[in-house]
Parts: C-alpha cells; structure tokens; sequence
C-alpha cells in the first residue's frame, strides 16, 4: 500500500480539560492527536505548539513506525515542556512523509462527560522537499 | 445522478469502546464508518485495519448496494478476524467507485454517554486505475 | 460579499435518534443540516436522501434567502415524505449557487445526550451549470 | 515557519446554547471560533455573522498576534452587537494572512452536557489580494 495522506498538518482548538473523573488512563481527560503512517517507512513527526500569550515550544520529536498508528495525548509529552492543563493552544504537524492526523479530545470531568473530534488541517503543499 | 465523493478514504482516529450500557444493539459502544454510494452500480470497498503494535489486518470486502447507504460498525466485522476493543487503530477504505466515508463513535459507557464524528480523510487521487 | 462555498455536498452518517427527552423542540433528537448562503441571490436546494435497503427519496425543495443561513432538520421535512427515525441514511445537497454545509445531531435521549457535528463533504466540482 | 493555512473561512453551524451550569466562564455554553496564525505576522479578521431572519452583521475585528493561536467566544463578542443566545447563526471569516480555523460548542446546560467540533470550511481561493 503506498503512502497516503499529507506531510503537513495543523489544528487551532487545543485545550487540554483540567478536570478528570474515573480509572486512569482510560477515563484522564486529553487531547488527543492520531496519526497513521500507512508507508513502507517510519514516520518522524515534529509538532510545533502554538499559545495564546507566550512563543511556541517545539519541536516535539516522536516516529510512528511503517504501516502502523499512533495515538499520541498532549498530556503525556514531556521534552522539550510539558504542555499545560486548561489553557488554549494550537499544533502544527510536520511529517517526512505523508501521514493522516485527527484531533480527539475526551473531557472526562466530575460533572459529566463530552467528547469531539475532527480531522485536522490538512495543508495542500506543492512538492515541498522532504525534510532531514 | 452521477457518482460523487473519492475512491481511497483514511481515518487515525480509531478506538471501540470498551464498555457499554443499555439495550443492544442501540447502545452497543462502537466505531462507525458510514459508507453513502451514490452511483449506478454496487460500491465494493476494502478496509484494512492499521494498529499501534502490530500489523495491518485486511482486506474486510463489503459492499454497498448502488444509490444507498451503509453503516458499518468495526465492532460487527469478522473475516479475517474481529477488532479488539480498547485497542487504536486506523483505517484505510478503498472503494471501486467514488463514495464519501464519516466516521462517528458512540461511547455508551456505564458512567455517561458521548458521541464524535468527523469526516474521514479523502486522499485525492489523480486518475487511479479502477481495482478488481 | 461574494458568493462562497460549493454546490453540491453529500453527508453518509445519518440517523435520527429514536427518544427524546425534555421540552421541545429545544431538546428534540435530530439530525440537522446547517446552510449558509453569502450570495446575492436566493439559493434552492434539493436534498435527496439515500437509504440503507430502499431507492432514494426526493427532491426535498428548500429555500435559503440571500445572505441568509438555514438550520434545517430532518425531522421537519415532509415532502415527499418524512424520513423515519431510528434508520441510517445519508444525503446528497445541490444548490443552485455555492453555500457551506454542516452536519450535526443532538441525541437527547432518556439517557444522557450527546451530539456530534462535523462538516459536509463538498464535492469539488469543474464548472457545472446552474441547474434550473 | 512560514504562513500556513487560509484567508477565508466559513461556517454554517452555529447556535449558542440558552442554559449554562457550573462556575464561570469555563463552563459558560458557548460558541467559540479556534485561530491559528503561524505566520510572522499579526492577523487581522474580520468576521461576519449570518442569521436567518434578518442582515448580516459585522465586521467584528480582532487580531491574532504573530505565532499564536487565540479562542474566540461568540458570547464574548460586543461591537458592532453582542450576538444572542439560542439563534441559529452562520460566520464567514476574513484574515490578511493564511491561518487555520476551528470551530468548537460547549452545551454545558442544566441537563447534560454536550461538546461538538468541526473544521471551518476553508475556501479554496485563487490569489486573492491581502485586504487592508
């Protein structure tokens, strides 16, 4: 199956619920970025993350192997920072190759709970060179 | 009226539920992807399923009957082998004509209910040979 | 402002949850179409609706006014017939001018509620004629 | 990191919940508009909200800074008015740079409560001039 997708992402509505409710980790609110490599390759991602009042930190540096998914929690990430609990942020995804990407967050709080989702933005480049 | 929507779809999103609560199969918690194929003739569609630790699965062969609807519960899906709950995965949905694909989630846990949807990703293919 | 959006969409996940519960209409389940025209002119619409084990049904005619939006459910439609609750469909809008369309459910069963809501899937058409 | 995304954005959905329950303003019901400007530049938008018996109006200004991302509640909007509660309203959004949009309810009313998210539509425009 040849690669599918695009090398290059971005989401705007990140807000990680400062709230949780229940067993860890199923129920720990989140956000959520899922990722599917569907080449014969790994995938090394850089995410940029984007705040309201201070510069963006990055990048965060994780692969998903060939042909696999990953569903990676804004809370687990730790180097270069930990991205913090109820504030608004934004996320760019860049990818070595191409790669799908939906943003998940699940609000697992004391009074009830919510979930969205929705495909991020996939950003239609014109042969950009694949980066090292 | 003619054949509309694109022949390769892709959602990372995936993840059935563990639990559910209440009547089935109306509550069942499941992973969904509604599958509409608005041409002359039956949409045959391949799935193969992409997970975190271990390879792809597939192909699942359905078909859609021409000028309907289907929906399709990962949960349902037996040959070659059921989804495990509680597990991410992604997919990737090929069709032998154009269809458009959404993907909607209910969760219907013991302790609340929540539902997502999102349009699946449409890779945009130029010209791709039509599959038998 | 000039006209914005496509001309034909096309939604596969409907579903038009069984209960509802609390005051109508504000709390009636529904699937809901949301319309907006930025154009000069009127925009007509014809929804046809696609089942899952019968032929299609329509065209279901509306209106949107000039730079106007419509919050349409499936509920209130009659003509040629109301669609049934509790059946999975999906729908094919053509307008006679570009708008933008949104798909979202609110399930506001016995239970709990949830609702979902994710954009429409705008087929990228070349230069089709103003249908009349 | 150069500018990423669109200068036009629409979105058809919108309806700002009547009921809010819980201390403010986190789980005030609301509509909110996600903006991502990854450019090196501010962002200026102009956002126009649609209704469905009456004139647009608008345009409501904001600016983004320079590589940050800002969360727009429509219930926090005032000038040119302070858009109300329970309408079913639609937004087209107008920046002088690319950025990318998220549109995002929180039903946080007395019953339950419900989130949705969805991408805005992105139009797809050929060399548009950087409005001033």
């Amino acid at each position: 199956m040849q690669a599918l997708g695009k090398r290059r992402w971005a989401m705007a509505g990140g807000h990680i619920p400062l709230e949780s409710n229940g067993p860890e980790p199923e129920f720990t609110s989140r956000d959520e970025l899922s990722v599917l490599n569907c080449s014969d390759t790994a995938a090394r991602i850089r995410i940029h993350i984007h705040y309201a009042d201070r510069p963006a930190v990055g990048p965060y540096e994780l692969e998903i192997a060939a042909k696999r998914v990953r569903h990676i929690r804004f809370n687990d990430l730790i180097f270069p920072e930990a991205p913090p609990l109820d504030e608004p942020f934004g996320a760019v995804i860049d990818a070595d190759v191409p790669v799908v990407v939906q943003f998940t967050r699940l609000d697992g709080g004391t009074r009830a709970r919510s979930a969205v989702a929705t495909a991020a933005y996939p950003e239609r480049t014109s042969s950009r060179r694949r980066p090292r």
